[in-house]
Order: structure tokens, then C-alpha cells, then sequence
């Protein structure tokens, strides 16, 4: 489907305009939970996940039969301020490696069953440098959006949203800072392993783009300070809220594209989770910021969506119990 | 494959023979997971398991097709002092609702590509109330334990021990106190949901349990104090690390009954993890006696193997990254 947006104002009006869950469904499986047999509320959070799900999907005792896993890649014209312990050159590198199968999210989105579609994203033409210049354009930036927003399958029924870019750390933590307050060194972190100098060199760079591209608007802090994966993200999640496909947010970089959403629009991530805690340092805060409390905390911070896409295993074995369990009277159980 | 132990002290040597990991295949996954397209360490936890998983399987790039999920059903004569909030009634019930496909466990089981096998252990003859005589006899106990162990699968690549058993929590306390130390009210919890009053009159019966049959023996203890479900669990995961099957551990009843292995042997649950925290108040107490940390923590409290048979997702992701990775010479990915 083709994104229903030309402009950053348009966008923000489809954004506003998104529909909310079925509360018809979600009150059909919120009564059919209880009838389960087990003890009320013994599935925990397993119990919670099924009814958000069901409402989001309109369908009381739904299944999960399509997962889909994107990974959009970009490239960083901050990386010439030294803020990653790789070259830019290992952004398309990988970008090859999820083409033949070989990285992380390609076994993850293999073991749960999800299709993975991969987007490079102008990989020979990095963002500007956000330390002297808006990292993109708007026609940029809308460009990014709605890559995002046509990427996601209208028959997918549940989606990841990943990212590879080499420097997106700094970025992130940057988006972070613009759109839920606090200072450079609040929001950064060392990445896939930067040195002390590194995490000071980068929180140094973090604090000069925030003084550079102060806004008090989520979007033009996405656009000045982020890159085109966050943005195409952005757009993703945008388009499978139009779509009602409920999403499993990922680690630091999809948290801090998902809270320019958050931040521009109320209730614009009321059809996401998030799917783990990562190891990067700031992602609690900004899960805090987001208001998500984690499905995992394994200690990950790979990017990619993997974080995420293990969590389809979780929300798998939800929706299964949900839609596939006995209730007391068909089983003969005693309740209670 | 038949027991190999038809007495106490036998099991006790089977036990203290077993085999430990492949110290080959462990290195040998801790080489290949250096060289895997992805930061060092970025996969976190996933990477532990991995490596834990290749050396107990003796195979640096093993594959998961095989898990096994066995649920054991045993009732309770310590029900008669009212310590839980259902009949006993529901453990039959509920075992022929495992064996229609109907419980969480069915669907976990499926859902994670998991056989699952059934043992309803003389139902009609529940235990001996552990305030007035031994739980089990010596006979008794040993044959839960062979039943335990002959029903693991020699075949199986991973297994997961469910239980299922009206009265169970008050079994696994008094066990946990007694292998682990503490007073009955440090162990006790509310189960699938005593109120404040059973709370109290559980406790009570739980120390009276202690003060009965006082004992430094930790398998005389679960022969006292436990029931034939958790005599069973313990009998399969010592069979499983005869068979050098790696084992997820559930919640608060297979976490007791492990535990009186682990104080029976040193590093008799080497070849175990724990697959979740659960909701009953002394979980993580048990979880820090046996020192496992758990994959989950979801609130689940339902048992019936259920947390684990969620892990297991965990593990098969863990797994598919690392035997299916591509290194970074074969994918030419620059190494940082």
C-alpha cells in the first residue's frame, strides 16, 4: 500500500488519524481468559499479552500465522566525528550477510517464523554530520518515512521493526535526548563496545547536535538527528498501526525512533510491546520514557530486531495458550 | 532404557556417576562463537546457553529437534489439612485434560515443536499426610523415581519436567526448607491462591512437616516431605544427565525437588537451567539456593512445566544463532 503522506505534516495527520484496538474483541478475550483452565491470572503477563493482541487483531481467539521482521540499514555522517569502534564500510557488509542468511535475525526470524525483508537505504549517500548540519533533509526524511511505511506487509500479522547502521547509536541516544529531555550523557553509551575516550568523544558529539538542532518537535528531532533507518522504523510502526498489526519494539535504536512517535502523537505505541531490555545502558530510561516494561532481559544488544524477534517466541506461546486452551466446561474441570 | 538403581543409595550413586559436559565440544563452541558475525558478547545470555548447550550435547554446532516435555501428576494426603484452595479432584481432571490436548502446556508444548508425555501417578492412592508419616516409603519412593527416569527419552535433545498436583506447593515448601534451610514460613506461598487464613494454616502444616521428620538426608527429605510428581521430576533429571540431556528447569515444584539433588550431589544440576522466575513468593529464594538465574521472569505460576516449555523458545533461539551464523571470514564482514 502506498504511504497516505507526502509531507512531515501529512505524516503526523496519519499518525493522529490511526485506529485503535477492537474493544469488542478485546472484551471476547478478556472473557474467554477467564475461562481457561487454569488458576485466574496464572499465565502472568502471558494473560495480558493474549487480550492486547486480540484486540489490536479484532479477533477474540486469534492466531499468529504471518510474522514479519524488517531490517532497515543506513549510513551516518556523524561517524566521521570517530563515535564507533567499526568503519561505516561494515554497515552494507552485514546488509550482504542478511541477503544470504547469515546474521543473527536470519536465524531468529527462521526459528520463529517470520518472513524478514531487508532494506538498505542509500548506503553510498550517508546523513549529513548532525554536529554541522541536519542529518537529513525533509525530503529525506519523508523519503525514509515512507519507505518504512510501504515496507510492511497489509497481511502481516505481527511485526519487527530492526536496524544495522554503523554510528545509529549515537544517533539514537541523540533522538533520545531531543524528544524525552536530559542531557548527552543521560542518553549515551558505548555502543557495540566503544573505549572510555570513545564514550566521551561520543557523548561530546550527542550533546553538540542537540545544541545545534534544539526543536521541541519529536519528528523534526527524528530528521535532524536521526538516520534513515530510524526513520524508516518510525514509518513501520506507523504503517502497522494503520494496519492493525500489533509490533514487538526492539532494543535502544527502535525505542528511541518509537518515542518520536510516542512524543508527536498520545497513544501512537498502544500497539507495541517491548520485546527485551538491552544492554545498552540508556534503554531502561528510555523504555521508562516510552512507558513499556520489557518481555526479555537476556543481556542482548546486537540491534537487527533480534531482541524483538526472540520475543515472537513469547508472544507465540501467548496467543497458543489464548486461542488453543480448553475452558472448565469443555475439559470437566473443577473451578475452583 | 531401565532404571539402573532399585534402592535409595543406588540412585544416590547413579547420581554421583553421571557424566559431565564434552570439554571438546565446549571449546570448540566458544571458538566458533569468537568468530560469528556479530560484536563480541552482543548476543548476550544467548551466547552462555549456547556454549552450556554444545557442551553437554558434544557438539560445538548443535541443533535442537527433539525436545522432550514431561508433565507427572501426583496427589496429596497433606490436602487433608486444607492447605489448598482446590480438590483434589482437579489432579485427575486435569490430567485428562493434558491428555486431550487441552492444558497450557499442550499448546506450549506444540508451539516449541516439544513431544509431551503424561504420567498420572497412582492418583487413587495419594501420599501419606507428611504431619503424621513419611510422605512416601522407601518403595515407594524409589519406584517414583524409576518411573521418573524410564520416562525420559534416551533420544530427546532437550527436556523439560512439569507437574501437576492439588497440594503441591505445600510439598515443594516443606522440601525446599528442608534441603535449603530456613523456617517453613520462608518457604510457603500462596499457591494458586490461598487467602491470608490458608496462607497460615500452610505454613503451620509445613513446619509441623519439618519438625516431623527432621532430616540432613536431602532424598529422604523429598521422600518425607514431597510426593511422587516431584520423586518423578528428580528421577528424570538425573536421567537426563546419564543421557546428557540438557534439562530447563520450571518454577517453585521442580525447583525443590532439584534441589534435593543438587544437595544430594555437587553439580548434579550442572546440566540444567532455570527457565523462569515464577510468581510464588519463594521462587527466587530457591532459584538463589540452587544458583540458577532464571531465562523469564513473566509471573507465570501455573506449573505444569509451563515457564520452562516458554524457554524453550529461548534456548532454540540461542541455539539457531549460534550453529547457524555465518562466521565473519565466510560472510566478509570486517572484524571490528
Amino acid at each position: 500500500m502506498q504511504a497516505p503522506f507526502t509531507t512531515i505534516p501529512t505524516f503526523r495527520d496519519a499518525l493522529a488519524n490511526a485506529p485503535g484496538p477492537d474493544a469488542a474483541a478485546s472484551q471476547g478475550a478478556q472473557d474467554r481468559n477467564r475461562q481457561l483452565t487454569k488458576p485466574p491470572g496464572a499465565l502472568g503477563r502471558l494473560e495480558d499479552l493474549a487480550v492486547w493482541y486480540a484486540g489490536w487483531r479484532g479477533d477474540a481467539q486469534p492466531q499468529i500465522n504471518a510474522p514479519q521482521v524488517i531490517v532497515f540499514a543506513g549510513n551516518h555522517g556523524v561517524c566521521a566525528q570517530g563515535v564507533s569502534a567499526f568503519p561505516s564500510e561494515v554497515t552494507v557488509q552485514m546488509v550482504a550477510n542478511f541477503e544470504h542468511g547469515g546474521a543473527a535475525i536470519n536465524q531468529l526470524s527462521k526459528a520463529f517464523g517470520a518472513k524478514m525483508d531487508v532494506y538498505p537505504l542509500s548506503l553510498d549517500t550517508p546523513t549529513a554530520d548532525f554536529t554541522v548540519a541536519p542529518a537529513m533533509t525533509e525530503a529525506q526524511f519523508v523519503d525514509a518515512l515512507q519507505i518504512g511505511w510501504n515496507a510492511v506487509d497489509a497481511d502481516a500479522d505481527l511485526l519487527v521493526t530492526g536496524e544495522m547502521g554503523i554510528g545509529n547509536t549515537t544517533s539514537a541516544a541523540a533522538v533520545a535526548a531531543a524528544v524525552l529531555g536530559g542531557d548527552a550523557a543521560d542518553w549515551t553509551g558505548r555502543g557495540t563496545g566503544v573505549d572510555d575516550a570513545g564514550l566521551a568523544r561520543k557523548t561530546d558529539v550527542v550533546g553538540r547536535g542537540l545544541a545545534l538542532h534544539e526543536t521541541a518537535d519529536p519528528l523534526e528531532a527524528l530528521r535532524c538527528l536521526g538516520g534513515r533507518e530510524l526513520a524508516a522504523m518510525a514509518g513501520a510502526i506507523a504503517a502497522a498501526r494503520h494496519h492493525r498489526i500489533p509490533v514487538i519494539l526492539d532494543g535502544f535504536i527502535c525505542c528511541a525512533a518509537a518515542a518520536s512517535l510516542a512524543k508527536a502523537v498520545d497513544g501512537a505505541l498502544d500497539h507495541t510491546v517491548a520485546g527485551h531490555l538491552s544492554a545498552e545502558g540508556a534503554h531502561q530510561q528510555l523504555l521508562d520514557g516510552i512507558g513499556k516494561a520489557p518481555l526479555l532481559n537476556l543481556g542482548l544488544r546486537l540491534g537487527e530486531g533480534s531482541g524483538a524477534a526472540l520475543a515472537i517466541g513469547v508472544l507465540k506461546g501467548a496467543i497458543a495458550c489464548h486461542s488453543g486452551m480448553a475452558t472448565f466446561a469443555e475439559a470437566g474441570v473443577s473451578d475452583g
